[in-house]
């Protein structure tokens, strides 16, 4: 039996038309979209079907705004060092957030060892910026502002609305890393007013290791893969065509049936938090579901560990996580977490649940009593839980 | 009726093996590499299978030297902005040759906007680097040479041995642009004695957007893209599993058939150019094939140009190129063919021929009686040649 996935914030299934789709294009052999002659046409004309897929998808002015990379990942680093680099001369500040995907810590941390400086604002108990506080983090010398629209480990979305309406106003570039957002829920950079996008395609069920950048027109960025002219000489390399075939099949379907989409993991999401008190006590929610990514949610079970609730949820056939795979292999407890002022042992007690469009209500409440008898066997053995109870006896 | 491929440099068909293993990886629904269950555990294998694969190729001592990337040209930018960064305070000086693929060229010269100095030292008339103009080029603060192992556009194949033995001595780095070598000729890293080497998949038959650096243990590079803890934190991003699995296949496939594709591409290159006096006169063969790849030859036809050869030639089904599609889109004559010392009307008349596993004698016969014809009817409406036979007449 296959496992029930429950943590689709680390990995999506490929939908059935994406499948389809991409062992097609696998069948066709394509040419290289970079050939003068009738098979790179014939690629060079697929490659820009998905460009105007993903562009419709975030509501781009042009396809020709949209940069096709390798990852969400890819496209954060060149997003921040490509603004860094083209805009080191007007000054080296750059304003983030303390909940940020480590794609941007660590990208904006590898600037400072180019001379950068880098302001990380806090954020409140629910994991949300405050628009007052980027604007007290801006300088004179500010050239990049670079938060999240929705965090992958709570769910809280940003103001970047707000937020943009700071940076226009001072000149200074916007992005925003969308990697959860974009074909999850409604994303219109028009409406955001941001300057660059990060988002990739997994999260809408694509494949993995495909993403793109949305590059407002006219703003000031270098490429950081340098070579041929491919993507308009903003990123070199032949491009990743059966990918990103997938990418384009997933974006189209993930624009008609978005409503349908948020409807149901919605719907599942808010059954588990209803139905949790009737399985487990003494836990609480992390951030804001009511206003957060409509997939997740994140619990913070007292006196267990998190990575124990996932190893024996595994065993029961139940994929879950205590925060994003790209985060995994540390031993620390989540920066995400500790940011909204949960303490060492409920950060590492928290679990993450993210339910996909392929999960039923059935999967929720087999999930909730696996749930059940893995709290209660870890508090079982707890030490730290014996003691609470007997000294609350 | 397909076309028939004579541009493998620039796109290769995917093998009927590669397409089984990919369409199967998709089928299979596999997790995030980076998680923690079972289904990432299962998507961990299959990529560290792959990983062996490659590692074979290139006899890297362990898999762990190998870094997947998403093309050749990632690859490259990787080693040289990697160690760059890494050892900018050792030196900022770095020796590469004319005739590099664009990736080092313009990788190279983004270094120089962060004070970087490079020295190009030149080629022969065949296209090969002696390795004493590469101690000459050494300096004090040299931290990396960079020379290609086989030029893409006139198949020559450099010194990458005895140029190891220069850097190693000095304590250099090496890196060697190996994309049109890799999986078509035996590369062997302890031979070579590179400290890295880049790679992709096409170029043995296995999927665009896939590619491979592998990193000497001990090198110091930085990674150019940040943020997870993937490919033992060298690189960053998600991984594409399913390009990954095709690239393992090819590279297995690469290894076990070399020899009999080496003697099957390079009999169809030497017919074709044991051929080629019998259909057409005035012209000359570029680079040195007898000591090149064994899949490519460069042929400057005179009086006539080569972008108009190619697309009569697509006009009859046959795909053939001026040079690899990545510097397609530029007008410039090569700079590979203008450093071997061609004037610019022949650099601009020359026509790259690269045969691939699936073609056969009567393939090369019938695009040498296409080449034939074509070559007649614009030397027909060429005034540089009516010019030139009156004036002989």
């Amino acid at each position: 039996m296959n496992p029930i996935n429950f943590d689709h914030i680390s990995s999506n299934p490929l939908l059935p038309e994406v499948k389809e789709a991409m062992i097609k294009a696998i069948g066709h052999d394509y040419g290289n979209p970079s050939s003068q002659n009738l098979s790179g046409e014939e690629a060079l004309e697929a490659l820009e079907k998905s460009r105007e897929s993903v562009a419709r998808l975030v509501n781009a002015k042009t396809p020709k705004e949209i940069v096709f990379t390798s990852s969400g990942t890819e496209s954060i680093n060149h997003a921040i060092k490509g603004v860094a680099f083209a805009n080191a001369e007007k000054g080296k500040h750059i304003v983030t957030s303390n909940i940020e995907h480590n794609a941007v810590i660590r990208g904006i941390k590898r600037m400072t060892q180019q001379g950068f400086k880098v302001t990380s604002v806090s954020v409140d108990e629910k994991g949300r910026v405050n628009p007052n506080d980027v604007t007290k983090a801006i300088k004179e010398d500010t050239i990049l502002v670079s938060v999240m629209h929705s965090n992958n480990e709570i769910g809280t979305i940003q103001p970047i609305k707000e937020i943009a309406k700071i940076t226009k106003d001072k000149g200074i570039i916007l992005h925003s890393d969308a990697v959860d957002s974009v074909g999850v829920v409604p994303i219109d950079v028009q409406e955001l007013g941001v300057d660059l996008l990060s988002f990739a395609s997994n999260p809408f069920y694509g494949p993995t290791g495909v993403g793109g950048l949305y590059i407002r027109r006219g703003v000031s960025i270098w490429p950081i893969l340098d070579g041929g002219i491919q993507e308009r000489n903003k990123r070199a390399g032949t491009e990743n065509l059966i990918g990103i075939i997938g990418m384009g099949t997933a974006a189209e379907l993930a624009a008609k049936h978005m409503e349908d989409r948020i409807y149901h993991v919605k719907s599942l999401r808010d059954l588990f938090i209803s139905e949790l008190p009737n399985y487990i006590d003494e836990y609480y929610i992390n951030g804001n579901p009511a206003n957060g990514l409509p997939n997740l949610v994140s619990v913070a079970i007292k006196y267990i560990e998190g990575e124990s609730i996932v190893l024996m949820l595994d065993d029961e056939g139940y994929v879950a996580s205590t925060r994003s795979a790209c985060a995994t292999g540390s031993l620390r407890a989540s920066h995400v977490l500790m940011s909204i002022g949960l303490d060492h042992a409920d950060a590492q007690g928290t679990l993450v649940v993210t339910p996909g469009i392929e999960n039923t209500e059935k999967d929720i409440i087999g999930f909730l009593k696996a749930l059940q008898g893995i709290v209660k066997s870890l508090r079982d053995i707890s030490p730290l839980y014996s003691k609470v109870t007997a000294s609350g006896s």
